[in-house]
């Protein structure tokens, strides 16, 4: 049995309640559109909670006037489904009315990384996120919060906002799912027409082929993101936004590829911006 | 018994500790230098709550570059005295390390409210005490927190921050606590010399006349105002920063006095920066 809460008061009464039973909480903040993502996030959650709240909330704080809001999709009866199939306790579904009340005007920032890779094209993306996801977790409380290494920098600037506000939570970041063909899974795929979703692979075996450049030894970071440069400018439909490496997790600017990092990317098909990254291990085989 | 706490950490065990024993817990954040209306505060959290958590930190974000940071009194053993004294049950003591480690970078803002009063004289002074305070009660987790009247512009802000981000607490205002000639209760009127301190009671008195206007059937917030300011003009060795009406708790501006009001002021005895405030009251006597 599934669960839909749309008030916050609600939420907060459930919480209270299980929190009294001594449960623990995993907590899923999503903007609906469910994929195997997603599920996967919510079997994590499953694995080391006691309840599981997944939230649906398309977010309009961290969409640019010029984005999508209002074209991204929303599947509801499908979303429902999928969480109630992957056993998750209770979907928390609150309006725009709800989060954002008349008079609402407090926001949450990190500064420094959030200003550059998805922050440079997206401004004030991220004070939307962390805003949107401080108040989630105000309202739902969880021990844990799952979120995917697709949004890697997501998964940074939350866990710098965790940590520095003092929040008794911990932040579990889980591997990208793909698509047979490496594409990774996004609610946004679903904007590609056919032709566009041919030549979206390309991001993936570019980063991997920068995986193995470095496991060969390459160490220049100047010379990987040259080289993912003209990988993805192979395929004439994709149009780059950023490609770029930073230390990982603190997102720093590097030299030489002498610890983890994360290349990331993000280009166009089209009207669609899809983003991909992996984490490079110095001396590992991708 | 009262005990003194100075990590996060341990300051989070506790906590969890008495959450998982069902107890309420009250909270009481200071800049130490206690007074009586501190002690009010505490007093208050002790009558509904059955731990009662006092925090002294003087917190460097919210003291401007020219402020009194390093000069604001600190008076610890004093401070842990009159808390014990009280029935104050832990004293979480942070150090600016503790609560600011090396890469810190996270703000909590609250927009427009806090841009007049005392906003416009210290600006992000609101916004080092709305991060401070978010920190802190995601540290402490209380049930109810406890603030003075005599910051009442604080208390509004906290209040719609707790408001807006959803958090699981509720702010409570208790009154101006005074001397027996009016001053209100302040850590800086240590600061004062003896000459200043005796000019210092036009405040409450300017405040108190200006009641006594409406009470006689004054709306006009310009002459109430233009009243407050002759009054405090009338002492030579106070210079003003502000007199503003706005309606209360919204803060908002007022034509006419028709509802509750905040009448605050605000003015420079030598080096030495006073605040005092009263709720007006249409119809009332003061």
């Amino acid at each position: 049995m599934i669960t839909v809460i749309e008030k916050v008061a609600e939420m907060r009464a459930f919480i209270t309640q299980a929190r009294k039973q001594g449960k623990t909480i995993g907590f899923i903040p999503t903007m609906g559109a469910l994929h195997e993502g997603h599920l996967t996030l919510m079997q994590e959650a499953k694995k080391c909670s006691d309840v599981v709240v997944a939230s649906i909330f398309v977010n309009p704080t961290q969409f640019g006037p010029n984005e999508d809001y209002d074209a991204y999709p929303r599947t509801w009866p499908e979303d429902l489904e999928a969480c109630s199939a992957v056993g998750v306790d209770v979907v928390f579904r609150p309006s725009v009315k709800e989060m954002y009340p008349n008079g609402w005007g407090t926001w949450v920032t990190v500064a420094g990384i959030t200003d550059k890779l998805c922050g440079k094209s997206r401004p004030n993306h991220f004070r939307g996120v962390t805003t949107v996801v401080a108040k989630l977790f105000n309202i739902v409380q969880p021990d844990k919060a799952f979120f995917g290494q697709k949004d890697a920098q997501q998964v940074v600037v939350l866990t710098r906002m965790a940590q520095d506000l003092n929040m008794p939570v911990e932040i579990v970041m889980v591997p990208i799912v793909r698509e047979p063909d490496g594409v990774a899974k996004s609610s946004r795929n679903s904007y590609l027409t056919a032709a566009e979703r041919k030549s979206a692979p390309i991001l993936y075996k570019s980063l991997c082929a920068a995986q193995q450049l470095v496991s060969q030894g390459e160490q220049s970071v100047q010379n990987i993101v040259a080289a993912v440069v003209r990988s993805i400018k192979s395929e004439p439909m994709a149009t780059i936004d950023y490609v770029e490496i930073h230390s990982f997790p603190q997102l720093e600017e590097m030299a030489g590829l002498n610890q983890e990092a994360l290349l990331a990317v993000a280009a166009k098909f089209g009207a669609t911006r899809l983003i991909d990254n992996i984490i490079l291990k110095p001396g590992e085989r991708g």
